[in-house]
């Protein structure tokens, strides 16, 4: 059958739908998965402030959440204060927070894909050792690259959510 | 408990969800709907293209897609063939292709909601009457704004599509 074919095969519509879907599950798993561990909540990536928003809902007040980004393009709603928004390159400003708060984060959201396939890349390699210092034991880093970090594990995705789609890791 | 008020209440990431299943589900109802009609389809307002695309998966290939805007910002993927786009502002092009095509048309989704109420307003009152005479008998008008189309009647909006979210209309 026709439809049948089409909807197996699906739309960018159906496909950016699955994509916030999962991104949603892996949120709502991470924020279940630091309930034990102490610490506050990084968002690498502001962007247009909804996943921010949204872990902002979940945790309603229960942890500080610290945005990052290169200038400010998020809904007006959706701006943390001055305190807890960390405007520059991330190469500049992530190595001075982590000294800052060092195994003082239980959470770290990073959603740093750009067009540029090599230089999300590059930004990736560089970026699991520069959050080490920050994570508290048991910290969740949840990424839409894969990290390396060193004192960290794998940890399974919510089911629904494409392997290779967000990577999942605990710091020992 | 705070996380079921915080469910309730819903984030950002949630709303927009909300909104894409919603858009989703009433065009799936829409090519359902025109299944005896005949005519081509309009997507007024091709925007990133995910819409058409889910026009174009859905309806396979049966029915040529006509799409309009003011100028391309779509993925490449989801661009029509010049003889399908049709480019400029719509209080141009709408009405000469309203007269090319007098009752050709079996189903049209207007995407046309901006930021400026006021704009987007005029608009909406401007595009029914000049979408008007390329409706088919049985034609569906589907729209984010509300439709003042003479002889067109409305139809209920799909199961979890929240009333004023979007607007159907069938032609008499």
């Amino acid at each position: 059958m026709h439809g049948e074919q089409a909807a197996r095969r699906g739309s960018r519509l159906d496909s950016f739908i699955r994509r916030l879907e999962a991104q949603r599950a892996c949120l709502d798993w991470a924020v279940a998965a630091i309930d034990g561990v102490p610490g506050a909540v990084v968002e690498l990536g502001l962007g247009n402030g909804r996943t921010y928003d949204h872990l902002r809902t979940r945790l309603d007040g229960a942890r500080p959440i610290f945005a990052f980004d290169r200038h400010v393009a998020a809904h007006p709603a959706c701006i943390p204060d001055a305190e807890h928004l960390i405007l520059g390159d991330f190469r500049e400003t992530v190595a001075p927070f982590a000294a800052r708060h060092a195994g003082g984060i239980a959470l770290v959201h990073a959603d740093i894909g750009s067009g540029d396939e090599a230089a999300t890349a590059a930004l990736a390699r560089w970026l699991g050792p520069a959050l080490t210092p920050m994570l508290h034991a048991g910290a969740i880093v949840l990424s839409d690259q894969p990290l390396d970090i060193a004192r960290a594990k794998p940890e399974p995705l919510p089911p629904d959510v494409r392997p290779g789609r967000y990577f999942i890791l605990r710091a020992g």
